[in-house]
Order: C-alpha cells, then sequence, then structure tokens
C-alpha cells in the first residue's frame, strides 16, 4: 500500500514538498489505538530502540554495580549530540569498568550539531569514538559485558553473546523473528533489525506498563524510561527534538529518535506507545508527525497540547529571519 | 496523481526509505522526451534555475563592463560552498561595482559542507554574507543594477526593477504566468515562484539551444552555459553534486542543484534539458536521479555513461567504513 502523506512542507501559499508514512500508537496489550498507513511493513528501528537494547545492562546488574544513575542510564539509550557532558560522561562509563576509549567500536564523527561541530572545530584536532552520537550505548553494552566477565573485543558483531542476548530482547518484546534475514548494519557498526511498526510500538508499550514482562524486566524498563525522563538532556542534547519533547511534559513522556525518519515515544501514566516511520527517512517529518500524535493523548486545556502541538508545526525561517513557510503534520489522528 | 518511487535507499537486503518524485527531459521545441509522474505540478525551482536569474546581468551587459570571465558568471549561477575561493571572488564581483558585502542583502550562514564548516569555524569568528551560498548570485544581481545606474537598495524586493526583469526573463522561458499567487519567498530572500516541472525544463532547454530566443538571450544562454562547464568548482565546489556531474563530461553538461529536491540539467550538444522534482525534499534522492536520467544520453561504451551511472547508486558507508546500504535511482527511463 502507499502511506498517506503525514507531513507538508509549505512556501509562500504552496505545499513546497511532502512527506508520507506510517504510525501506529497501542496500548499494553498491544491493541491499536490508532494508526496512519502500513504499520506491518518491516521497519528498522536503528536508534530509536536503544532503550530496548540497554536492558542487559541493567538486568545483569551491571548498571547497580557501577553505581550509574539517571544521567548515565538515559545517556546509555541517547543519540547524544556529543557535548562536552556527554563526551565526559560515556568516559566515566567506561571507566567504571575499568575500559577506555579504544574498547569502543562505533567509530568516530563529528557533530551532526552545527553550534556543537563548530564548538568541536574549536577545541580539538579531530572527534574521537567519544564524541560519537551511540557513545553511551556502546558504554553500556562494554559495562553489561566487563560486569559479567564476557570479553567485549567484537561486542559489536552479530554473533557476540552481547548482541545475541539483545536479538533475544527485542524479540520478545517486539514479538519479530529476528535473524540474518531482517538485519542490516547500524551506523555505529551493531546490527539491526526491521520489525513491523506495530511490533516496535507494542515493546515499547509493554516498556511502559509492564504488560507480560518478567519482574526484573518490567523493573529495569521503568527504570530507564524514568532515567530518560529525568535527564533528557542526556538522551540527545541542545536543539534536539528528543529532549525538547521530554522537557515538554517532565516525567510523563519518553522520546527516542532513530535514523531515516523513526520515532519513539510512550507515555507510561497511560500505557500507551507509539511509533512513527517516515517513508523517506526525513527526520522533520518524523518529529512534526510524533509530536502531534503525542500531542492528543493530553486534554484540550493542559498547557502540554499546546507545547506538543506547537511542535507539530514548525516555522521555518530564512537566512534574514522571514517566515517563508512552515513544516506541518496534515494527518495527525484523533485519540 | 501520485508520483512513483524514483530511488531506494537500502540497507542489508531490505529497502529501508524510498523517494518519490517526477522528472522530465525535453528537447528545445519542448517536446518531451521522456517523463516519470506529474510533470505538470507547480514546482519551486529555488537555486536550479540561478542561470536563468543570472540573464539580465549578460544582457544588460554588466558582465563585459566589469571584466567578468567564465569563474564570475560560473559563481553568479552558483550555490557554492563557501570556500575560500568562493567567498573571494564574490567579494571581487562587489568591487567591480564599486560595492562591498554591506550591499549583499541575502544573509550570512555558515557554509552546509561539514569539511569547509570546520576550517571556517577555526579560521574566522562568525560567517558573512559573502559567505552565503548564494553570494554570487546577489553579487551578479548588484553588478546588473549598479552597471545600468539602478539603486541595488532592495534588489530583493518582489517590486525592485530587478527582479521584475528577471520574472519577465523566467515567464518567458518556463511559458508560466508568475505573480503573486505562485510566489515564495527564497531562503537568501528573493522571490521563487512554482512553474511546471516541464516548463522549468523547456526553459532550460531553450537555453541550451537558442531555440525560440532572441540571438541576444541565445548569447548570454550560452556563455553562462559554457562558463558553468568550464569552471564547475564555482558552481558548487568540494564534494558536490553539481560540480561532480560537470566535471564527469567536461563541457558537455550543465547542471544545477535547487533546494528541496529539484534538479536541472541540460546537454547543450544534444539539444536536451531535464528537470527533477523529489516530492520530499531530499537531495541524495534528486542527485541519484538527475545522475540516471543524464547516463541515458551518452553511448554504452562510452566513460561518460559509466561515471554518470555510478553517481546513480551511491554506496553507503558507516563510521567505521562498513558498506551499510545504496541510494539507488530505481526509475530511470530509457532515452
Amino acid at each position: 500500500m502507499t502511506n498517506p502523506v503525514i507531513v507538508e512542507v509549505t512556501r509562500g501559499s504552496l505545499v513546497e514538498s511532502q512527506h508520507r508514512g506510517a504510525l501506529v500508537a497501542v496500548d499494553g496489550d498491544g491493541k491499536v489505538v490508532f494508526s496512519i498507513g502500513d504499520i506491518d511493513a518491516p521497519t528498522f528501528p536503528r536508534s530509536a530502540c536503544k532503550a530496548m537494547q540497554a536492558l542487559p545492562l541493567m538486568e545483569s546488574g551491571a548498571a547497580d554495580a557501577y553505581g550509574f544513575g539517571d544521567k548515565e542510564l538515559a545517556l546509555a539509550c541517547s543519540s547524544h549530540n556529543g557535548e562536552d557532558a556527554h563526551v565526559a560522561l560515556a568516559a566515566a562509563m567506561l571507566a567504571r569498568a575499568g575500559r577506555g576509549v579504544e574498547t569502543l567500536e562505533c567509530g568516530a564523527h563529528w557533530s551532526s550539531s552545527q553550534k556543537v561541530l563548530i564548538h568541536q572545530a574549536r577545541t580539538m584536532d579531530k572527534p574521537t569514538a567519544l564524541h560519537n552520537n551511540c557513545s553511551g550505548k556502546h558504554a553500556g553494552f562494554i559495562c553489561a559485558c566487563c560486569h559479567r566477565g564476557i570479553d567485549p573485543n567484537g561486542y559489536v558483531g552479530y554473533d557476540h553473546p552481547l548482541q545475541a542476548e539483545i536479538r533475544g530482547v527485542m524479540e520478545s518484546l517486539t514479538g519479530a523473528v529476528l535473524g540474518h534475514d531482517n538485519c542490516g548494519t547500524d551506523g555505529c557498526s551493531i546490527p539491526t533489525y526491521a520489525v513491523p511498526l506495530r511490533g516496535l510500538a507494542h515493546g515499547f508499550a509493554k516498556m511502559a506498563t509492564g504488560n507480560g514482562l518478567e519482574p526484573l524486566r518490567a523493573k529495569a524498563s521503568r527504570r530507564l524510561f524514568d532515567a530518560c525522563m529525568a535527564e533528557p538532556f542526556y538522551v540527545a542534547g541542545t536543539g534536539r527534538a528528543c529532549t525538547a519533547l521530554m522537557e515538554a511534559a517532565p516525567g510523563r513522556i519518553f522520546a527516542k529518535t532513530g535514523a531515516e525518519g523513526v520515532f519513539c515515544a510512550a507515555i507510561p501514566e497511560q500505557g500507551i506507545a507509539i511509533a512513527v516511520k517516515c517513508d523517506d527517512g526525513h527526520s522533520r517529518a518524523s518529529e512534526a508527525m510524533v509530536a502531534a500524535a503525542l500531542s492528543r493523548f493530553f486534554g484540550k486545556d493542559d498547557p502540554i497540547r499546546a507545547s506538543l502541538a506547537a511542535m507539530a508545526t514548525i516555522e521555518m525561517h530564512n537566512w534574514n529571519g522571514i517566515h517563508v513557510g512552515d513544516i506541518r503534520a496534515t494527518a495527525a489522528p484523533t485519540a
């Protein structure tokens, strides 16, 4: 099927570009609350599922053993900007396991935030793996290995015990069978598995509610969500959508983006989770859509609804500050 | 109508994202050689029509009066990277008209090229209007005004004599009626007019062939195309698609990108022009499609065909250099 237009980009009085995609909101039992488009199409969650991938860090006892608090747990679930505080905390997490940057297998890159990149260019020769947006997740991976005496060498590989464990966690949460057939390699070199969008949302709804989860996993899931909601800067950073969505509703919204137009979110108090995939992979569309969808779960007089609705229509200004058009969610369903 | 998928983005063995769009190739008489999708949909050409907007600079005699050669003319048609050579040449063009950066009305921005941005961050406090990707075009605008004794103040405005002249040039070339109803404001603050994609391609085919043009305009058009093909670095810069396409076929291909997934190109020796619009505005798709479409006009044994085909399938490598997927044109028609 052809997914509907979910976001329009206007210029003057005309629509200049448009984004198609799918969206689904489910409850803890997997019941679809609302949906748009093909919610059963295989979708690579990319970084949107980092909180799922962080479960071994919690369930192994490594996080407690190394004394990790909300900031460290949020960073383990993050795609961060590479700001100084992110980099320092990733290094500190590794140090707790007696490791350093040399153990990271995620590769190095400059920040994708222009403001941070300018700062980086002025303060360092080149980035290290600690600056990689995934360094917190990888530090968590390494800690999960080291705490259990597993050699972290090669921890990004499909056959490494850690990735096998994560594969099992994600199969259990999403209900999808994962293997080489639906596996790709992510930007940070770990496996990423295409799963139906509906299953991805259901996995997050299970994490938000604990429905159907063993007590250890339910507790670990809740603690990761609480950490991200308590420290949204460490999930992304300055000017980023994940951070802004969680700051708009402190302690009430969990939100995590993934590359190629994926966004996952949950409202734990309502037992709801949402997954979005923009067909063309553009984050401006997934960001607007997830904000529009989340807004419907807050009452008409709740200022959170207005804050989220404002994020669903983004004014575009040119280099002289002139308002030239908007990015606006067009297909947000009524809850 | 719903445009077809023109570009797929793969990861592993799966399609992760896809881009829809329209494409048309026409000859100098406006006859459609081939097309994909809705080629009559109003489309903002954005920066893809800069060579059209540079015609007053030529036709007024300003370019000759100020002694502009290929590099200056290419820069007048450019969306440049803000590299040092681009910035210096824009300043030199303004100086020929006795003007400086203060006359530019395009606004300032850092380079969108990561490599150039790092260099800029290390060598200057903040960018000026000379670093704006449109500064060469704007320098050309100002020169066209000053040579004729027209006050350049407010030259970006819809009602300024220069913009009225450009409006007339574009109406004549594209066959579209332009006015407030199909006008938006571009990133650099000048008016941009939505025209049917077919008309945009026809305008470039007229410029490439001279068909139906007065001798002055035919000569000016040919000189601008020749300048861009002779100095492709000044049309875009290091690592950019416009530059790479023109370098792949020296003196035989003219190519110019525009924001929001537009690409225009011409093969003057064959009297053909092409226009592409990716529905969702992503340049990775318009770049792959224009390369695929251009490749079909070169013989099976011509190395240019292979060079262009290679640009129509771009390998994506992650931070560790692992080949994770491809961006590939899927709907390239046979010429």
